[in-house]
């Protein structure tokens, strides 16, 4: 049985797709209120609220101790600042035998490493039975049921094909993958280049630039995540064919890679590229994050990928310039004049 | 010397753009009204009428042989469509010593073949005598003179740079690449894939969907142009280090290929988009056109594709779907079941 963590959008999406799908959910949510109000209203209040759910196939629940042990299967989908505090009095019991899906987008705040490196070390979970759930999917899309596509990665490419069956429903199509650590740093990438892309459109560039910028974004993500694939391939864990593609190396214009950096990058509404866009027309970082209230997940991937880069070593002048704007005050004009010398 | 033919959008551009690099153009325009008003008035009455014209730089005719004959490159502008006619009349002589530079986007009808093989059989224009330019550049742009970038392919990539020197401007900048078959076959796919965004859209895929098919597409046009690639590295012509990207294979994430794509999928006025849009809404090819008063490139574009892949081979489920829906009378939403299913 599926256990599902967090109510924000994200969460309440993947919970229409398996209620959807038949699946009965133990979902865990941390305001009692809004137990309350699932339970009599059918809908959560705050997220997706266009979205009704047969209550029949939900049980509510605050405690998280008791969504883990009732279920198979659980899926973290809190976002990732808040990951440390929601697993905090949760001991490595709770996990055995558990398989993990990770709906998380991004790096654990403070510890800069990806979920299953933060579940390993607290938890004792291993890669084998950690899973990763990622789209090009708004949740909005999914609440008014157009057709999405979800990636499942995992190492266990044999589960992975099951657990991606619960998720099949008339409005979502499901793709499998086992570039388990390409896939989350990719979805970590892509908001750095979408916050990029607002940068360039509050500098007033054009969409000839916009196309060069992202397809060259493209490009620098692919050559990151194959230098990653390489070392994972040295550790022996990764070495078989793509099972979708069978090709050695995944096909980094799968939609889980370039899907989602082209919608991510071409979306208006997103934080990244209205965060971007406000640092461009001059705003500082502190001025922007005050006027939006929120910071972009685009900032503080900048910073984790730079980091991260010391020992990769990929080139990667475009995510480099934007963190350097951000974080190292490079005026963005000045930053992306740099940018311009290296696109092809 | 420069002579440029042609006086549409994409021909006043470039001759913007020659002009801003200081470079005098021997400018062929058919129609001796539009010559006179841009003597008196300085800018194209009819196409990109904000771009004004420093006159002392342009030499303009409507006698094509004293154009050719006063000019060192040629690049021809006209539609794809119009070649034949433009030519007509001219002889091996007239292209002896020169170099021409196709500015043309598309296959020329009837003939089913790229514009220098169309030279080659008429007026034995030899393959390193040929250039061809193309961007993502959409020519509003240029005349508002927002950053784009050209790219110049040529077998000869010393001239191609040489030639690629003179459209170097604040707002130009320049690619060299050496994939002569490779980006005009992409210049040709890029229309296909926007037509059949046009049509997902006309279905109301959302833009989760969207991003899927566009990336799915650049992995099927690098799959055709890595097959006409190898077609070309066998006679021999081609078998250089790239000379941007020091790879061997051309780089498909580069702004010639995934770029020019993008734009033309995500551009909201493409003519291939909104044609391909009404395709989607249950209008026939043939009130489409009617309605829209014009062909979209792409609907021939799918035919010559199509025809040609049966030699090519290719593995090009998208292109072909939208071809049997253009030409082979397959329901809109049928095909695109069709195309869902070979997503990933």
């Amino acid at each position: 049985m599926f256990g599902i963590i967090g109510s924000g959008s994200w969460a309440t999406a993947l919970a229409k797709i398996l209620t959807d799908s038949g699946q009965h959910i133990n979902w865990w949510i941390r305001n009692v209120e809004t137990i309350g109000q699932i339970q009599t209203r059918r809908h959560n209040p705050h997220y997706l609220t266009s979205v009704y759910f047969n209550s029949s196939l939900l049980s509510l629940e605050n405690d998280l101790r008791k969504v883990i042990a009732a279920s198979d299967i659980v899926v973290i989908a809190v976002p990732s600042a808040f990951v440390g505090e929601t697993l905090a009095g949760l001991d490595t019991s709770c996990f055995e035998n558990k398989k993990i899906i990770s709906a998380i987008k991004g790096i654990i705040p403070g510890e800069n490493v990806l979920l299953n490196a933060y579940l390993l070390k607290l938890f004792g979970v291993f890669l084998e039975d950690y899973f990763v759930v990622l789209g090009p999917c708004h949740a909005e899309e999914v609440a008014a049921e157009k057709l999405s596509y979800l990636t499942f990665s995992g190492t266990d490419v044999t589960m992975a094909h099951e657990i991606a069956s619960n998720f099949k429903t008339d409005y979502i199509n499901t793709v499998i993958n086992h570039d388990i650590l390409g896939v989350q740093y990719a979805a970590v990438l892509k908001n750095i280049y979408a916050l990029g892309a607002g940068i360039a459109h509050g500098l007033e560039y054009g969409d000839n630039f916009l196309s060069v910028y992202i397809a060259n974004s493209a490009d620098e993500m692919a050559g990151f995540l194959r230098k990653v694939g390489i070392e994972h391939i040295v550790v022996g864990e990764h070495n078989e064919e793509d099972p979708v593609t069978h090709r050695k190396a995944p096909n980094y214009a799968a939609s889980v890679y370039l899907g989602d950096l082209l919608v991510t990058c071409y979306s208006l509404y997103s934080r990244n590229r209205t965060f971007g866009n406000m640092i461009g027309k001059g705003y500082s970082v502190r001025s922007a994050q005050l006027e939006l209230n929120m910071v972009a997940e685009g900032y503080n991937a900048a910073k984790c990928i730079y980091d991260l880069n010391k020992e990769i070593m990929a080139e990667m002048p475009i995510a480099e310039t934007v963190y350097r704007i951000l974080w190292e005050n490079v005026k963005p004009a000045e930053g992306f004049k740099q940018i311009e010398e290296v696109l092809v």
